[in-house]
């Protein structure tokens, strides 16, 4: 007899063939209707047991999350709702569980609740759903790459220096906290601990991956990547993945066919493989929106927000452009943005992105030629002397989605601009070696893993998009 | 004008065309001849200068290192060594490289000196070589789970656990060394901390695997992990990539088809895929080996390793029959090993596991069924209560590649065997859950990444294999 997935024996022909299945029970109806998952698929098998043929002691411990192996015949379904089932020849109880304190039951849980059952929540279809896409939109991005002539390179996750300036870092030591060797001045003494100096987590792999752009021509990084600040928001992760390529001889424009074309692909590719899943965020969505007043309802379902970044060109317009648009904008002039854009120069807001692609442009956009005082340092400073080969895309619904810069190949200015900011630079010498030895223009961006999972499955939590979610005052599992 | 990356053009049909390409200058001879190399291939496209129709002071530009821009016809190459080549209309030198102070010049570096210019190492043959080859192998991975069904999850890297007792950890904080909070008792106060609790980096992600495997069924995570160990040998890293598959109703002889099946496909992978690579490093292994004394020479050459793995059936032997067959051998009765095996429930070193493979077996071998005492507390215990269902996997030239096991589902065994060793059950709340509701048999395995790397490049230091390794005193760049 042959053991199959809930995946294959939904997509088997049916010819009664004896089959054998074993999976968790979602629910059991009347006494005879199993609804079987094995995370396969979003779908359950039906497994329909003769009862006045299996012992009644038996039949009691088909419960909600019990594991249970299955034989029988695959026949062609009497119900509604599924094409095939199983009638139960034989059935076994391969792990039991109590209804009285299982905690993932046959009802609506609230997404807090999961997320303190977040070794538990997968066992739900919103967060199995949720999970397969995360996995399939990874693999998306590697098959993207590899078809693309990239190289995926590992960054490194513990890092020695601390100059890219993202933001607050970890710090990782194996010194003992309760006995820290000290130097004479009185500070902890570094050259003690395990690597001989400081060392934090990373925030970003893009240095690195330049050095690596500079020798194998295409690369990209997949990795965790770190922030140490606490913000207590929907859309902030201490411990975040993210994807950065980097190309030599690549300029800013290259960057921005590349970001598109690499985004269209990944989002086709699980509309065009996931399409079940999908389909289930998208009414899950739907029905989310019913409960919602008129004005807080989404314009378009998750598959149509999809299908708007894959459809449409995006519109690229430089900063400049776009702070025109925005003061003339009516919110702008009735004052109903947040904060009013009044000057060149402005950081703008998700309101202000959101209103540029959800109402101005009615389609993606690529935002470059940003101000260089509101950028990183290591971005190529255009000929004007006050904007640099920055650029952003925005997204329907979230806003920034990427983000990414032609690096300065200049050692020169790249030195200067590290002096501004007090960058010491043996801290970057080898990031100088760079621009010493063969430089050249080259470019590259950063995408937040768990902002693109948001997107393409509409949750609308970044802690509901991750296994394991590291927040302020929160490391469980 | 169409832009071309040497692969592409090496690759063309010579039809006299205009091109454009971009990339490094390795070698320049005879002020005619440029090997320029773009890292898209380990082949470097000869470009050659009509010397006489060049400013002098340009032909003295291009040095070893140097960014070009070439535009040029491409056609039969008149040399010998290569089919085609560019000849060069318009030359342009986007970046210098002063041959005085570049690092890497076209001659025989020692790794340890290219360790310290780990930035600049892949523009050598040999380090590029073996990370195109690292990307090449991180994809079949990828692939190959995807084929077969599994989820890719990513597993956390900070953790609130230290329960998997797998070695030292690194702390992880956002505390003040300089102004650490105390409680009562003179400790560190962890409650004040960024996640208000002591926090490492992860050293596996098997657990949380599991978590995911009893919801979604096959799943797999590749990401990094940490060892804390004052280890300074060519095996060991502080951080080192890890893949972790973790299937629900598999037991160990399917884990053994699994790990077998998996190994034989990403290897077979980059036979088929990087042949150019590997004959480089084949060679460079062959001509290593004429410079060692006969003894130390390898049996075979990296390709037919390789291909010892994809064309042999893995040899499955239990650890008793193990003990047996090595008590009994040659280099034991002569006391040629290093530890002699006298007993059963000796821990295995790497002699006597090289001993199984290559002397005795001629095959990859299999271990199962090892001393519970000698393995971890998860992994399933036999009826005679002294073996668990571990395996290992054993290579030729490296010893074990893959550790694994049938994980231990019962919960009133796995609390006892928690308990023996002071794992407090609060630590493993969750852990334990899944043992409480719907437990089944699972299996997993890990595989250090770099450790496949090493056997795929015959590479003989592990931190030639990561971008930038980490180990005891260094995490430079």
């Amino acid at each position: 007899m042959q053991q199959f997935t809930v995946l294959e024996l939904l997509s088997q022909e049916i010819n009664h063939t004896e089959v054998e299945v074993k999976g968790w029970v979602r629910t059991f109806r009347a006494n005879r209707f199993i609804a079987l998952n094995d995370g396969s698929t979003l779908k359950n098998i039906q497994c329909v047991v003769d009862f006045e043929n299996f012992d009644e002691a038996l039949l009691k411990r088909i419960t909600t999350g019990a594991a249970i192996h299955i034989t029988g015949e695959l026949v062609e379904s009497q119900g509604k709702g599924q094409t095939v089932e199983v009638q139960v020849k034989t059935l076994n109880i391969l792990g039991d569980s109590d209804p009285e304190t299982y905690p993932i039951q046959p009802k609506k849980h609230s997404f807090e609740f999961l997320r303190e059952h977040a070794h538990l929540r997968t066992r739900t279809n919103t967060f199995s759903a949720v999970m397969r896409l995360r996995s399939a939109l990874s693999f998306a991005i590697h098959k993207y790459f590899n078809e693309h002539g990239f190289y995926y390179m590992h960054a490194p996750i513990i890092t020695g220096s601390d100059a890219e300036g993202a933001g607050e870092m970890f710090k990782v030591t194996s010194l003992d906290h309760n006995n820290l060797p000290k130097t004479e001045e009185g500070k902890t003494d570094y050259s003690k601990d395990f690597f001989g100096k400081e060392t934090n987590l990373t925030v970003s792999g893009q240095l690195e991956a330049e050095t690596y752009a500079m020798s194998l021509g295409k690369v990209y990084t997949f990795g965790p990547t770190f922030r140490a600040e606490n913000s207590n928001t929907s859309r902030h992760l201490a411990e975040f993945w993210m994807i950065e390529p980097e190309v030599a001889f690549m300029d800013l424009a290259g960057n921005m066919d590349l970001a598109e074309d690499f985004l269209k692909y990944v989002l086709k590719y699980v509309l065009d493989n996931n399409a079940e899943d999908l389909e289930f965020l998208d009414k899950r969505l739907q029905d989310e929106d019913k409960r919602k007043p008129q004005a807080e309802r989404n314009d378009m379902t998750l598959i149509e927000k999809l299908k708007f970044v894959t459809d449409n060109n995006f519109k690229r317009v430089s900063y400049t452009e776009a702070i025109d648009i925005l003061r003339n904008s009516k919110p702008n002039k009735k004052k109903k943005f947040q904060y009013i854009i009044d000057e060149w120069g402005a950081d703008l807001q998700s309101e202000h992105e959101r209103f540029l692609v959800e109402k101005h442009f009615k389609c993606p956009v690529i935002l470059f030629d940003y101000p260089a005082n509101i950028k990183a340092f290591y971005m190529r400073l255009n000929d004007d002397g006050k904007t640099v080969r920055a650029m952003d895309i925005l997204f329907p619904g979230i806003g920034e989605i990427v983000g990414g810069a032609q690096r300065e190949e200049r050692l020169e200015v790249l030195k200067e601009k590290m002096a501004a900011i007090d960058i010491p630079e043996e801290e970057l010498w080898w990031y100088l070696d760079l621009r010493k030895f063969g430089t050249a223009v080259h470019s590259g961006f950063g995408l937040g893993f768990e902002r693109l999972v948001m997107f393409a499955t509409g949750m609308g939590n970044i802690r509901d998009v991750i296994p394991y979610p590291r927040t302020p005052q929160n490391a469980e599992f």
